[in-house]
């Protein structure tokens, strides 16, 4: 269940990706965009069709917001792996996109992909009620700026130069920022969408992606580079505090396993309807990359 | 009339911008936003608030789509100043970002002052009618996206390794995405505010922004670096085409002068109010900065 509608949202989001950004021309930075907005679990873009299947929102409306945290996901990214910031060579088992072309063109992609996110949310496809369009432009704007996804990235930046590593509680402010918001955003799209209350699915988001953090560091430690597809054992080599080294790897993964049971039961008023989000969340701790 | 009300526009923006800045924390990436989106013309401000004036909106309610210019221009000249970009050291007659702090910290103060910019067009205080918030976002993601602001950079970086000079029609095109589409946004956003007709101060913009650019290109050939407070002559000893050698020095100035007068006919319907809109565009060629 939960697999077949993670594949039909990655490839529905593809499509429209492709309609989306193949109608900007083909000046190397929107090739850059097309690239860098390939690929991927598309998670992001799978809690916003299901939430938004649970609240009766049809598909071909939420797919605009599906592809709108995609390509903001995608530019977080192609900033994220500059030689100035993490400075990766591989992203997706791929060239990153500052390797591909260079790195005017990757800050460039980068910026028009987030202008991309805003306004797929901003068109009125994306919802007949403007206040829906409104309100998801608002949060999303919230989850990824200088108090949200933004303030997560200069926190792990500055850890890198800190003489002592990063506490528990500094980690779990770190990654709610950097993943945790803009998975909030998506889990709470399809409540916005309806006009619906939004708490049961922030819930549930909070402690899916804190799991999904956590088990990314697991993943660091326990992976190989070509299933995870991107380096590994970076964090270690570099002494960088983690869910990992802070916890330990059986705890890290026992706290995993407890958050992603807290996440399912805060679904509970879901019933039934709300078990593909479930299955999304355990999924989030046994995945291989 | 005019220097009174860019004054004022400058440090209504100003205060605003800093109020908004000033409750996101002090994280170096937020000091850097604060300080990247601080001094500077307000041109842009202006034409916000002005537009705004004309079609009867408090500047109160108007202040939120100026600040949100402001943010986004200040996002444009951090990425813009990159050294994989124009590599700048000097902006305002000041340190660039990244000479002040480091490269990963402008392209993430860059990116949050973007971030920045449309949350303050979806916020309900900068409209009541949440479909004139939308309509604001929509049209500022289109003016700064790949089809407008970073179709306009990419241009620009394209044609420093061209094998032969951009043609005044392509380098037209280049300054259209790259400084006009935000100032057509700019005069434009108190006809949107008001929800009436902007094809007036469209084309006064869409003028007005081809003179400015014209400008730039004549100051840095007339130009000191002190008066305009960035480096001077660049373009030149680049050999790259600008207005000036494509047209020569004499006959620029003059093309500038013909679209400011077309700019100013454009505002006819709105009579004598329309006189401080005429002002400013008479500023534009007789700036020294």
């Amino acid at each position: 269940m939960f697999e077949t509608r993670l594949k039909d949202a990655a490839s529905q989001v593809q499509a429209h990706l492709d309609d989306v950004i193949g109608a900007m021309g083909d000046l190397p930075v929107v090739q850059a965009m097309s690239y860098a907005s390939a690929g991927g679990k598309r998670l992001r873009a799978f809690l916003v069709l299901e939430s938004a299947r649970l609240h009766g929102i049809a598909p071909e409306q939420a797919i605009w917001a599906a592809a709108s945290v995609e390509a903001l996901h995608a530019y977080s990214l192609v900033h994220d792996d500059l030689p100035a910031m993490d400075d990766d060579d591989l992203r997706r088992g791929l060239p990153t996109v500052h390797v591909k072309w260079d790195e005017a063109t990757a800050v460039l992609a980068g910026d028009a992909l987030q202008t991309l996110a805003f306004e797929l949310l901003a068109r009125p496809e994306a919802s007949a009620d403007p206040l829906v369009r409104a309100e998801l432009v608002l949060r999303m704007a919230r989850a990824v700026g200088a108090e949200g996804m933004v303030k997560g990235q200069a926190l792990d930046i500055a850890a890198e130069t800190a003489t002592t590593p990063l506490t528990l509680e500094q980690i779990t402010e770190l990654q709610a920022g950097k993943t945790g918001a803009l998975i909030e955003w998506s889990a709470c799209a399809g409540a916005v969408l309806a006009g619906a209350d939004t708490e049961a699915l922030s819930i549930y988001a909070q402690k899916l992606g804190l799991a999904f953090q956590i088990w990314d560091d697991v993943l660091d430690v326990e992976g190989d580079v070509e299933t995870v597809g991107k380096a590994v054992g970076k964090d270690a080599d570099a002494g960088k505090a983690t869910f990992v080294s802070l916890l330990g790897l059986d705890a890290a993964k026992s706290r995993a396993q407890t958050l992603v049971q807290e996440a399912c039961v805060a679904l509970g008023s879901y019933g039934d309807e709300g078990e593909t989000l479930r299955q999304a969340a355990r999924f989030v701790i046994s995945r291989h990359s």
